[in-house]
C-alpha cells in the first residue's frame, strides 16, 4: 500500500513537471517526492536578481510555489493554489542553489495547507511559505 | 513640491528598473509611476505557463512583487519586502498581457503596506496581492 | 433596485447581529451597513487589555472579523470566513473606541475578499485586516 | 543551562499571564511552557458563539494569539505581534475545550515566526495560525 502511494506520487510529479514549462525554464530539479511532500532545487541565475543585488522575491516565491504544487498534486487529486503567503528571512545571492521543501500540514476535504521552507546550501533559511490548495475535478495521471 | 515628488518617484523607479535584471528578463514594462504608486505590465510568455496550462502562480506573483517594489521605493527610501500574500481569483493564459497596479495603503514609520491588483486586458481580476515593506538605510538615487 | 438591496443588507445584518452573542458581548455596535459593506464600533474595555498594557491582538481581530462577517453576509448569501490576516499598525489603549470599516474588494463566484481598516477616534490606523469568505448553502434571512 | 532556560520561560509566561487581563477573562489556562513554546487551553463559553452557532473566528484567533504571545516572550525578550494569519479548518461548538499549541518555526535577529495549531479535544484541527513577532526593548522579567 505504502509502496503504491509512493509510486503514484512519483508518477504524478513526473507528469506535472514534464508539462510545467515554467519550472523547467527556471532550472528547477525535483530532488525528492513522497505523498504530500516534495523537495525541489533551483540555482539563482543572473536573470533572477533584482535592483538590490539579491534574489528577486518572485524567484524565491516561484520555487516555493512549485514545491507546493508538486506536494499537493502528489496524491493524484489535481489541486490548484488559492492563497499563498511568504516571509523573507535572509536575502539570497546570485549563484546560490536554493532548496524548497514542502510538507502537508493539513488536508481536510478538498482543502490543504502546505508549509514550505526555502533554504540555501549553507543551511540558512531564506524564506518561509504557506500555501492553501483546493482540489478540482479529474486526476493528474491515469490510475 | 508635488512636481518634485513626482520627478523623484520617476527617477527612483527608472534607476531601480535599470538595475533589476529579473523584471527586465520577465518582459515587464513600467506603465505609470507616482509617489507610493506603480503600474507595471507583463506579457505571459510560454516560459510562464505551468502544468495546468495556466500562468504559473510564481509569474503572477513576480509581476505583483515588482509593482510593489517600485511603489515602496518611489519616495527615495530604499525598502525591502518582508512579508507578502497573494490570492488567485481567476486563471490567466499564455499570450495575455497582465497589468499590476500597486497602491500604498499605509506607511507608518519604517513599515508600509501596499495593495496590488493584477488584472488581464479584458478587465477581469487575476490576483490580489498585499505586500509589507520595511525601510532600510541609504537612498535609491542621489538626492 | 438599489433601495431594495440596501434594505436587504440592513435586514441581513440586523438578523445576524441578533444571533451573534460574541459581537454583542464585546460591546459592538453596527454604525452603518450597505451591500458588501459594514462599519462597526467597539469600546476597548479592561477585559481586552494584554500584558503590554495595550489592546490584545485578539480584541482588535474580533472587531475586524465581525465587520467582515457582516459585510460578506449582507447580500443574503450566507458566507463563512476561510482565511484571514491582520497587520498591527499602532497599538490601542484601554478606553479608546475602535471603528472597523469593511469593504468588498472582490467577489468572484462563491469566494469574496474583504478589506477592513480598524481606526481609533483620533483617526490613526490601528490595524489592517483582509478576510477571505466562502459562500455556503441557504440564506441569511427569508427573502 | 537547559534547566535555566526552562525556568526562565516559566517565569516569563507566568508574569505575562498575571498582567494579561484579556487571556484571563477568556478563561485561558497555561498547560505547558518551554523556550519558544506554549500550550494554552480555553473552553468555548456562550459569549464566544456567533450567528452561525459556531465559535466566533475572533475567539479562536484570540486563543491562538495568546499562545503565540507566550511562546515569543518566553526567552525574556519582549516581543510584539506584527502580522498574523489564520485559516479555519473545522468549526468549533459551544462547550468544547480548545487547545492551542505554539512552536517557534524561525527566529532570526529581532524577527520570529511562530506556528500555532488550535485543536478540539477529539483531536480534530480547528484552525492553523502563523504569527510574526518583532522584539522590542527591555525584558519581560528581571534577570
Amino acid at each position: 500500500m505504502k509502496a503504491e502511494e509512493q509510486a503514484l506520487a512519483e508518477r504524478c510529479v513526473t507528469a506535472m513537471f514534464e508539462r510545467d514549462r515554467a519550472s523547467q525554464a527556471a532550472g528547477m530539479r525535483i530532488e525528492s517526492v513522497a505523498p504530500g511532500y516534495a523537495r525541489v532545487s533551483m540555482p539563482l541565475d543572473p536573470a533572477m536578481i533584482n535592483g538590490h543585488e539579491t534574489a528577486h522575491g518572485g524567484a524565491v516565491f516561484t520555487l516555493a510555489d512549485s514545491a507546493f504544487a508538486f506536494a499537493c498534486n502528489s496524491r493524484n487529486v489535481p489541486s490548484v493554489a488559492h492563497h499563498c503567503s511568504i516571509t523573507y528571512v535572509t536575502p539570497a545571492r546570485e549563484g546560490e542553489l536554493l532548496v524548497a521543501e514542502a510538507r502537508e500540514t493539513d488536508l481536510t476535504g478538498r482543502f490543504g495547507i502546505y508549509d514550505v521552507t526555502v533554504a540555501a546550501q549553507d543551511g540558512r533559511v531564506v524564506a518561509l511559505f504557506r500555501g492553501h490548495s483546493a482540489a478540482v475535478r479529474g486526476s493528474v495521471v491515469e490510475a
